[in-house]
């Protein structure tokens, strides 16, 4: 099922699949976006602006470069048929969890996390959730689908149980979002003010780590379907984002909701980029 | 189902739905787009545009606003439901014949007119399709989908046989579907040449008539997914379909595949305002 | 004069005029602007986005489908004929007034408060301003004339006296304006340091909210004439105008600047929906 | 009234205003604009796009820079005063003709043709208009303003009177202007296809032409604010206006209603560039 | 030199390059770009969007997918460095003359054919180059440089001489080009009207085709660095290079000038994939 | 070789240059820019702009109009010819500094820098330089070219020796050029926190300030060719830039990256206008 074949595209090392701890794969999927559809676009973005950023950190002072990070490349999903897209993706992060290696799935749209978290939990039954975001995705169905970008982490706290979801700079939903989110998952809302308490708390424990962009201010990331005014900024993320993969077990993780076409300035992608190098520097350097 | 509150943003008449002619219904659906999606705003971009267009047409030498043409509004789709959405529109264009009215759908993407034929068909079995489009839109399934826009007018085909699809403009498609059409329909290659000998040859049959706005060259309708250099100007299809609403007898008709945000300069959306105008008065004006 | 039919584009109740404590009307009016026009546009581009907004706000925890806004549509103003649009929206004002309700007049350009302000003040001839900008808008004229966006301030002074405007992020002006400001308003320059003072000054006085969403830094309000860096950022703009809301009896409100064409990322226009939701939460949920 | 100082920005002579037998002027305005304003920004982008492109013609194989054409720049207008705006206008053209040269107007919106053609008409009792356009421009008035872009030609014609003004192009309007145009003008919709007879008829004649560069099809020239599917090619309007140039006695011209903004691919100011250095090099090279 | 491992990114044949008749490589180089740069996004924009196109060809009833193409990816070229930039673009060239293969080279600015026509003119002594274009790149310098793409034509002259090079299109220059012309290369302006008897003379020739794409009118690709109004459509310019391949013995080709940033609707890249894969099926199935 | 003819297109002064302490003079080059070209565009666009915003500074009480700055326009500089080039600017950046003036270059891209440091460390042999970035800088080559806009710093340290240049705000770059920074440069990574100290190191000392405007966040300033997240928001540079004019003694100064086509709202232009303004009064006010 799993692209054996690196993706010359994306920089990094040559070595084969063997060598690497990390695995990218995408999933060009955004059938239930129901505003402004086009992450789809966000993985190929993603890899042709890769080209152009350094692959140097000033901010961990390493070189991605000094890594081997596979690109198995974009899955070939079905436009509109979300459940056999989420059974792809399962499909594909459970042959890189079956390496012991950790799947990093570039969205697509939030729903994609579904698949990954499927196949993460099969393989680590104590799995947590840590997830940024600007809106909870908390609704049980949206209109009438229960497969739905707005519903993924639903979906997840059905899988996983209360106490494992840990939600940071949530500031869009219904009411009954919030309500169900007091009741099932921890939430921060707006920003990471308790983001050390719960670093604490998920000492040792797996943790999937799953980033919609959107978590950012729409002043540093305009590029996505449902911008919400009031979000992070870039370090402010970077730094969030830094603790958990240097402090916890992450053993797979996500970057969604990309829509590079609504941005023309592109420094959507670059951001998306940044972050990227970042996350991967941090969890492959980790000894 | 249907909504039987007219539609204020649309201009025209403030009358109620008995005196309409025709009935005006959105679908703004979008999910089986395989490229660039976006045609969901096409329906609103349409209403919003069409206050600054003139309701006479020189062309006609008539104006839009001696008529009635109830505007029903969109409909609620689901995002990432084919076979839902297809249905709800049937529904909708069985309800508006139910009512010996003329249905006309304001897509989204292709797969949308599969709805309408639908109702057309069980209320008309002779019914034939005139088909403008850029694509042969015949593919057996989309990988692996049958209900995908690359495979509307092949569906269509399967409910209602040989000889009944007139297909024109055509420039794209894979080398099967054009073996599938030289078995199955008639097709007119890249311009409108034979539409005369259609014209006679559909004398006094129902007939449904389905605009794929990409069959327009891309310089005057860049505002879509899927654009094909070669096509139509806007006066040949003008022409073209003109001569089909005032010869035949057009008994339920679609335009669709505007996706407005591809084009910044917004003639698209013009172009296509300007072509709606024009079938309304050429149907509403008709004995 | 007032359109009495409920807007059915806007997101809320379906009550009928009566039952409404806010009424919202447009004045989609940029004769005036001397820079980059466009502001015409911002009324129907903040209906058009509201539906893709939530109508529930976790920074109040209150939800906007719970009161009732009355949304009166927008104003038919004659371009190029500034005094004639003045005395329209004052009409439609004083209409709204005239049934006890608070009149939320959108823009258009700066210039469409005059006439708001002059049915406010006819009704509170204790009235105060509350005047959020990057702006002064104190010039005595603009190339001679006197009903320019650039003069607004200067005009509603006329009306109201020394004492009685207060200024609020302002960081752009000539000379002459900021001399003006220092004999007759109270002007805040840059930031909002001083607010609460001023709420705890103007306790049970009638106050006007004016907002000139370019007061925002053009990073997270590109979409709009006359950008001026080093503005507030959104939360800054949010606690501010919350606290004006639930300190200060507003008696009537305004929100302009919003040039959609000009940010083709969309977020300048979900930024003052998000705003006039905050808004008109907090009006209506009000004692 | 006149800058008698030459505006460098302008490609061409150094030479002063004496030798100049064409004198280019600017009005940068669009404040009864109804629908997209934004031509105020015109005449400044066709001067700063000038230098890009080459001042010989092969067209006509001769060289703009082998003749004088002084840049007077443009005028400061008041932005929400029409008739002042016109005055102005009316004012300088009146200053070129005195000197016996010839006035060359860049519009802004074509309201501003009724200032130029007021000095043309003082000067020459026995004007004549050429006029090219996608609209009538023959209403009355405008919501209920006579000084419109909408009503510029009525208001000229009832300056000249009957049989003086020949319209080409013309596919847009109410049906009103429709008939008066059969009434008082001759028109000649959508196309060219009667300009030989007029070249005839118009023998001698002062000529003033005015050209609304929406003529055009909107595939060549979106940036303008009303865009008309089903116009002119560029080397049709190209030949027409050639032919009107060299055959006949053109005393006064205007290109007008570009608006950049909307046209983010630059096209619609190198053609409007490319028009009117044929036109400069036509006019100037005449005997 | 030559990069001999097949680049994914483009559709087609999974051979080697034994197997493969023609080579494509890109020349992503736009430093003397006078007027406004962006081709070097050329040849990753071409194949990016290769994936989004059909692979059949309506038009020749041919497939891509039986042919085998060769991308042997982009040249890393040095901004600023025009010579050595040739000079590598004429090495690769003649690596892949060397296997007896047809290059087919994806600029870039104009500049780069001069690389390929000089290894393409070592090879094949009688050269003759048959060049489509807006412009008649025929300056001796540019600003004093000599390597400019103002000037790529006039290299080729001084390479092959009087007689050999036939100029189609060209529609714009500065006098002296078209002196230079007349004297020394053959020129079609404007169209293809000599077309059929250049083809007659050229009978057995080796020849070398060059595709500036701004020889398409900008209406249909506005996504170029200078574009001139008054070019061919699309079907002109497919016609007359389908006549080309299928009647003369093309040894080497490229296509250029594509500046995809310009045309955010992307049909200009849409029409370059189409026109590749055009000729790409034509020189693959000639006997 | 200095244009003593003043720029008319620039506001501020009509006097003649020997007024003027300040001498403006732009470097539209980008010929060297290695990801996205376009701060050739930069100069013009600043000019067009300046038009738009005030003279008067609130943050400074003081009024450009009051000084002279003397415009000296755009030097002639060959696309592609890097050395030619920087010996332009050097050599006009000389004429200035021969009168005793302060020159201003407004760039282009970073590369242009060289020139003017040339000049001015052959007057001030005791040069020291501040530089304002995201990028380092500081690599010996690119692509095997040492006159690289990513090699500019790493050049004039060449010039000026160690402990001479200053950076701040950096936050990418290879990891040779941070090793470079840590042995021959003062650098302060992300932000200003040191300049305090650095102010109080260089009293006394010829400076040097170059700003490469990307070392602002892209959320602020994305109209630039290799945006960096992560980076100053406006009003901490203009805090740090007007330390630097009011207590060192600036020699000369540069302002330069803004590439306005890759921002369509506008923004980037603003602020560089706006940043412009501010030094420009500070360095006129100074005793």
């Amino acid at each position: 099922m799993l692209n054996q074949k690196n993706n010359d595209n994306f920089l990094g090392c040559d070595q084969s699949l063997p060598e690497s701890k990390v695995v990218l794969f995408g999933a060009p999927f955004d059938s239930t976006t129901s505003y402004r559809p086009g992450t789809r676009f966000g993985p190929n973005a993603i890899r042709n602006e890769f080209y152009g950023i350094e692959t140097y950190s000033p901010y961990q002072d390493k070189d991605l470069s000094d890594y081997c990070v596979f690109d198995s490349g974009d899955l070939d999903l079905r436009f509109g048929d979300s459940e056999s897209a989420i059974t792809q993706i399962e499909n594909a992060a459970r042959d890189i969890l079956a390496l012991d290696k950790l799947p990093f799935l570039l969205g697509g749209e939030h729903l994609v996390t579904l698949g990954c978290v499927r196949a993460a939990y099969k393989k680590f039954p104590d799995l947590h959730i840590l997830h940024f975001d600007a809106h909870a995705d908390l609704r049980n169905d949206y209109l009438g689908m229960k497969l739905s970008h707005a519903c993924v982490i639903r979906r997840c706290h059905e899988l996983l149980g209360n106490d494992r979801i840990f939600q940071f700079g949530i500031r869009s939903g219904d009411k009954s979002e919030f309500e169900y989110a007091a009741l099932h998952t921890y939430m921060n809302k707006y920003n990471l003010d308790t983001l050390t308490e719960v670093l604490h708390a998920l000492q040792g424990k797996p943790v999937y780590l799953t980033i919609d962009l959107d978590v950012l201010d729409p002043s540093v990331f305009p590029g996505t379907g449902t911008p919400e005014p009031g979000g992070l900024n870039f370090l402010e993320l970077l730094d969030g984002v830094m603790r958990i993969t240097r402090l916890l077990d992450v053993v797979a993780c996500d970057l969604n909701e990309l829509s590079p076409h609504y941005d023309p300035s592109g420094i959507s992608t670059v951001t998306a980029c940044k972050m990227l190098r970042e996350i991967l520097i941090s969890l492959c350097s980790k000894e």
